[in-house]
């Protein structure tokens, strides 16, 4: 039985997704830029893709901007908006357990001169906002939080920390990259006042290679990238018109049943994390339990175990999991959302993320609960480190 | 019958593509950075097409970045490189007529304190290369030109470019926007000692959405966009796997015979020349004719009508092709490139781009030449303006 669990990092594509897709690549072909008739039914088609994606999160379609992916999308908000207001500020605030496309900008902007607080979590990574208003200072310009966090699933107060954001007399823009979040979590950019959002096709079973910047229209922002100008003035170059009309088709699906869609997830999250903690010794569930958890993520600490052999000896059984950061895996540091959540390295390193979809059935949940607890207990029985004294 | 003259612009998909990127949407669509075997499937196939596209190139396959597009490589380069070298001078040399993609940037630079100059060209768009070595200064640290012109065709001299900087005692980094040029005429980094080149899938019957960048091994260069680095270290996030495919099965088919399609597309374009120039009166060819003309570019100016209204018209008889700047379609003002060679603003605007693909067929050329003339006489009819007296 072949089981992906790894949604969280990408997706397949929906064969309704696919299909949408196949006319643009070779009937369809045209540039949207062209006044001829091949040229207008491509900029129909990216059109008709704005206004879906901007009715899933109440945007208007023409704050829809396609990116070639949620990190260029987080790169162009954050230093575009920061750039274009730095008479205004110089300060940003971030937390510890953003994804690193999030982390390696500001990062940039550290050394560009800008002042960056990331947030420290508490140990079910949740963001203080009595914490986030003290760090709030005049120069602030941006705010930025994940919705979702990507390794342990942890949904932060958007709509409280933009409603924070609100009160103050200065504007502080405030960006969601919502890559994780997106079709798992409801989100309204006017509920949870975003300004900025970032997401993803290829994690709601769209295509590789496109994104969606959401920008909120009259926001003071400057280019980040440049060359000729077609549709987007902030993403310049020929659009990916397959590419969007995935997204937008992918958009529809996850949307359409959306409820119904979370149901299915958190009941078999549920069924997943009840199985594993009966039948698995010395585990630790990382990140919260119930509401405030994602309905696509189970993450663990199986303790005295390498976390790399484990997906190895799942991916032996046909299952396809992630170990530590999505996003830092030929890596040999911990993650750095379990270090800022406070689990020590020893254990991290034993730690693997199950990412759900709406595909995923009982059966693969339950052929996966078979086979975990055997390949840990092989695993614990070569293992140098006992799981009871970590 | 319907016939596509706007490869230039962009190309349908090859069928062979397509089935080549299929397999990547739905079954082999795991991130490459992934351990599992999923994983290992996508990096494979990232590897293969690196070395499909380095071979056409004469390049090594790790020397081959994906971008999302020739834009977003052009901007990486030029930029990239022009920042990692700046403590070695400021000075860009760059020609009247390139894309605007490589004109924004330079602009930007510009804005930023970089000094540019924009080399004049002749009556056929050639640059003098007497004029590019007295321009030469020792804080020259970049000059970009490309390969083949995009609207009139004209194949610049890149190895004698690349021969005259190599001279310098200092390091002049050479770029080419090999966007157009790519599966028209062979290209080889060594030989014209290309540091830097962009290129594009869907300019040769590969999707939209994927570019490469050429980069030399050991060329300095700064990140011009941040995020989590995956493969690439300029292009970070997540590969478009499917579209990184497609780009290398795409230029396996251009190349497959690279030699024969050429000679076709010159073929095609000869008839189409003669056809034209025997059947309407008061035309120019714009760019040279001959070996130094790009095989698939014809551009003709039809004096004493709007490109516009003959767009639309061989538009409703099924055919499309480009008006003035392929990259400036919905401006008023005339191509850049007509005014650097010399037309006349009110010839300019009855300037027609043709360009071919190996697809094309005789029969296509021999429909085209049958309703140019008469749509050209009938426009010409209602024209308050002489064709003679331009």
């Amino acid at each position: 039985m072949k089981v992906y669990l790894d949604n969280g990092t990408t997706t397949p594509v929906a064969r309704e997704v696919l299909d949408a897709m196949l006319p643009y690549f070779t009937e369809r072909f045209g540039h949207p830029i062209f006044l001829y008739s091949l040229g207008q039914e491509a900029a129909d088609a990216i059109e008709k893709s704005q206004a879906a994606i901007a009715r899933t999160v109440n945007a208007k379609p023409d704050e829809i901007i396609f990116t070639s992916g949620a990190t260029e999308a987080n790169d162009i908000a954050i230093r575009g908006v920061v750039y274009a207001n730095r008479k205004h500020g110089d300060h940003i605030i971030t937390t510890k357990i953003e994804n690193p496309s999030i982390l390696r900008v500001c990062e940039q902007l550290e050394r560009e001169g800008f002042k960056v607080n990331y947030l420290p979590v508490d140990n079910q990574g949740f963001i203080d906002l009595d914490q986030l208003e003290k760090t709030i200072t005049e120069r602030t310009l941006l705010v930025s939080v994940a919705n979702v966090n990507d390794e342990i699933g942890t949904i932060e107060p958007v709509e409280d920390i933009g409603k924070i954001l609100a009160e103050y007399k200065h504007k502080i823009f405030f960006h969601v990259n919502a890559a994780a979040g997106y079709a798992r979590v409801p989100i309204d950019v006017e509920r949870a006042r975003i300004d900025l959002m970032s997401l993803s096709a290829h994690k709601i079973h769209g295509p590789k290679g496109v994104g969606v910047f959401y920008l909120r229209e009259n926001t003071p922002i400057e280019p980040t990238i440049h060359g000729y100008i077609s549709l987007f003035t902030l993403k310049p170059g020929t659009e990916n018109v397959p590419g969007i009309v995935g997204f937008g088709k992918a958009a529809e699906l996850a949307f359409n049943g959306f409820e119904r869609h979370v149901e299915h997830m958190r009941k078999l999250r549920d069924m997943f994390i009840t199985g594993i903690e009966e039948r698995v010794p010395h585990v630790t569930l990382n990140g919260p339990r119930g509401e405030k958890r994602s309905p696509a993520n189970v993450n663990y600490s199986f303790k005295g175990v390498e976390g790399e052999s484990v997906l190895l000896h799942l991916d032996l059984n046909g299952i396809s999991v992630a170990t530590g950061s999505a996003c830092s895996t030929r890596k040999l540091e911990p993650s750095h959302v379990m270090t800022a959540i406070g689990v020590k390295p020893e254990v991290a390193h034993g730690s693997i993320r199950f990412t759900l979809s709406r595909y995923n059935t009982e059966e693969e949940i339950d052929y996966v609960l078979d086979v975990i607890p055997r390949v840990i207990k092989n695993l614990r029985k070569i293992s140098p480190v006992k799981p009871e004294e970590l």
